[in-house]
């Protein structure tokens, strides 16, 4: 069960450390998750978040360090010694400990390490330094149990009790030959279901699925969720075993990758919380609107060059941000299909399938979408004949060409290797509100003859 | 490494089954992972999926089954026999099993249940069918590894060979009491560590996370999150243990609620994909388009009743889709801000506060965007300096109300039990198009004075 964190049991503490009482707060604290005494350290001031981080047991402390929002947890390592710091990271895996020195300044990161006690762990991190985070390297942890081919089951459940020891969990038993290269792997089942004396070579499994060092995170995340693995083992140039990445890496992975669309669907450049500053989220925010602000004056422009129509059919204007407004919806829908599809590699058929399909389902939603809009025009807005069929088959049209552009914008990105997700949300509103008002009055002049 | 499915190697099994060479398709298929294989068999006609499905091996059918998009699914299932389909689920674990059993026509149902040879097995997926699909109960399988706290090291890791047999992937070991009770947990690292005369009950951990069969799938992800765990036991209303849910399962219901959550800031209502039928896709998508358009509606009757300011200043109306296009960025920003922090629990404060700060923050942001607007409007529209004040102020009114209109709307739905989500994408951009038109014209009507 959670434990859920109240308004009064944060005032309470507040009050404990006010008081300074230190006893009555560990006990408090004592049977609670590392999570929620992180989650309750953002809750407080920084000096009481310090306060509590300084009170606690070593062992708990590594873990709350991890768990803490990066802004808090910056300022906690800014009160710390550099062999205080070690004696943290002592306690984490390899891959936690090297993500949290990796958030440190330049010449606090040397001093770090050189106070890290296990030398074993040291040379690990340091090693897990080198990767970009956004690869499978930089997911990786060390911590893993391996066996060699040449050994048997005895053998291997000796030299497995040690290794163990130095793993949290074990997912798999991974086979290497006597230069490290990844040849297979082991269940636990297997483990716990054969005899002691049957050699290695003959139970082991020579299929594994593996990624590279250098595979992105996003492309890791696939195949583990594809394949279903909890863990996949890690192999460089040369395909010896470096590492494994277990499932719970990867659903941040994930987390992360749909947070980010779903800002970028919303025109929100970084991954930003309601939480922070207004500064943080100004400079989130304002790209996008100071896009969708310079996709306006062209609106203004154009709307400037065709006020000819002013005189006699000022009504037009009316129904400019209805236009406007549908061509958006209509491409943000398109755009947000493709994306997904995209993200989910469930996209298949030729573009020119894709091509026929977004006009049949445009013609199909505009036509219905018209038919209310020309009834609506009449019946409740009383205008005239020839203006409802004027805007009914802009409708059409622009959402047509909306859709056109909410799909193969996307796909185009993806070809050439940008995000496209990136054209998503504003993008897509903004260039969808322009093409929208040319095409209507342009259709509008047609029609009317302006 | 992921196999890659090239467009030849599909136009190559076609060619292939259209040809009955039977034998050289088991054999190109016979190393691919089910996960590839149903991928191939979606990209097939429904008759050479078939085909396929019926010249493989039946331990790789059953997987094949899961993994393959639903459609495809209930063709294959309409085809077999309820004989046949219960080898199929005898072969899959019992949450898998009761999945697929879950999506058959009733009468069916009950064919298959009867036709299952292992009665336990039987028993268990009968036994999951009584739950909500979208509860812990729906998500858990029965296979579980589990000790009693009666015994010794020794007599569990008898028991466990026994048990394990029947488990694909050993997370955890359970400890129950007599009655099946949840006491606590041992590590697989304990039982490959601990001597084996010890008595469980002195090695067992007693502080065990779990939930109950009818909390809620997002619930059970964010706990399982939030702790880190692989792994979660699931219990009864009297503290028995029912089952288990693994990362895997919470995998995808954190998938499927950001893709929900995305598809709704997106305008579609329902879970569809690109490749979805044109009438799918419609039903999804043209609900908000009807909704965008009656607020289409609204704005045409607003603009109309403002029509009097057109003789005296018409560049008025150009600067309606700017307005209106800045009113809904602005919101859905705020919305999905808000949105997101409500699915990760991260929204602290009181509503004060809040309101105070969005004030604060799209006074900044309105107020930058105002003077590149002055500076835009009067250089490059060459707009009178009276109506670029109009614009001006407007423009920050506009953002400030519809910052708020993001920012409550989903708090207040939240609040009353109503999924955030919804008030994102159309629903908001409509009605700060109509919020925004209203506030410029009646500025416009203050400054201008028409």
């Amino acid at each position: 069960m959670e434990f859920k964190i109240s308004r009064d049991f944060i005032a309470q503490i507040e009050q404990l450390i006010s008081e300074n009482r230190e006893k009555e707060l560990q006990d408090l604290l004592h049977d609670l998750h590392y999570a929620d005494i992180a989650e309750i350290m953002g809750d407080l001031d920084d000096s009481e978040a310090i306060y509590i981080f300084h009170i606690l047991d070593s062992e708990k402390t590594a873990e709350i360090l991890l768990e803490l929002d990066e802004e808090v947890r910056e300022k906690i390592l800014r009160e710390l010694s550099p062999k205080e710091i070690a004696e943290e990271l002592d306690e984490l895996s390899t891959d936690d400990a090297a993500d949290i020195i990796a958030e440190l300044p330049q010449e606090r990161k040397e001093e770090v390490i050189s106070e890290l006690v296990d030398v074993e762990h040291a040379k690990d991190i340091v090693d897990l330094l080198r990767y970009d985070e956004d690869s499978a390297g930089g997911l990786m942890g060390k911590e893993l149990v391996k066996v060699n081919e040449n050994w048997n089951v005895l053998t291997c459940v000796k030299e497995m009790r040690e290794q163990a020891a130095n793993v949290q969990r074990v997912h798999s038993i991974y086979v290497v030959d006597d230069e490290n290269r990844l040849k297979g792997r082991l269940s636990l089942k297997d483990l716990l279901t054969t005899s002691t004396k049957t050699p290695i070579s003959e139970v082991y499994i020579p299929k594994v699925d593996f990624v590279k060092v250098d595979t992105p995170d996003v492309e890791v995340a696939r195949i583990m969720q594809k394949y279903d693995l909890e863990a996949i083992p890690v192999v460089d140039e040369l395909g010896r075993l470096v590492g494994r990445i277990t499932i719970d890496d990867i659903v941040d992975v994930i987390k992360e990758e749909a947070d980010k669309d779903y800002q970028l669907a919303a025109g929100i450049s970084q991954d930003v919380e309601a939480d922070d500053s207004i500064i943080e989220l100004t400079r989130a925010r304002l790209p996008w609107l100071v896009l969708a602000l310079l996709g306006g004056f062209i609106s203004v422009r154009l709307l400037n060059t065709f006020s000819g129509a002013m005189d006699n059919h000022k009504e037009l204007f009316f129904f400019t941000p209805l236009i406007a407004a549908m061509a958006g919806n209509v491409g943000v829908q398109s755009s947000a299909i493709i994306v997904q599809g995209l993200a989910n590699n469930t996209i298949s058929g030729s573009l020119w399938r894709r091509l026929v399909k977004e006009i049949l389902l445009s013609l199909l939603n505009g036509s219905l979408l018209a038919l209310i809009l020309i009834a609506g025009s009449h019946i409740v807005l009383g205008v005239s004949y020839e203006l409802g069929l004027t805007v009914s088959v802009s409708l059409v049209s622009v959402i047509i060409i909306a859709s056109l552009i909410g799909t193969f914008i996307p796909i185009f990105l993806n070809k050439v290797g940008i995000d496209p997700a990136l054209a998503t949300g504003p993008f897509i509103t903004t260039s969808n509100d322009i093409c929208g008002i040319l095409i209507y009055f342009t259709i509008a002049k047609i029609i009317l003859g302006f």
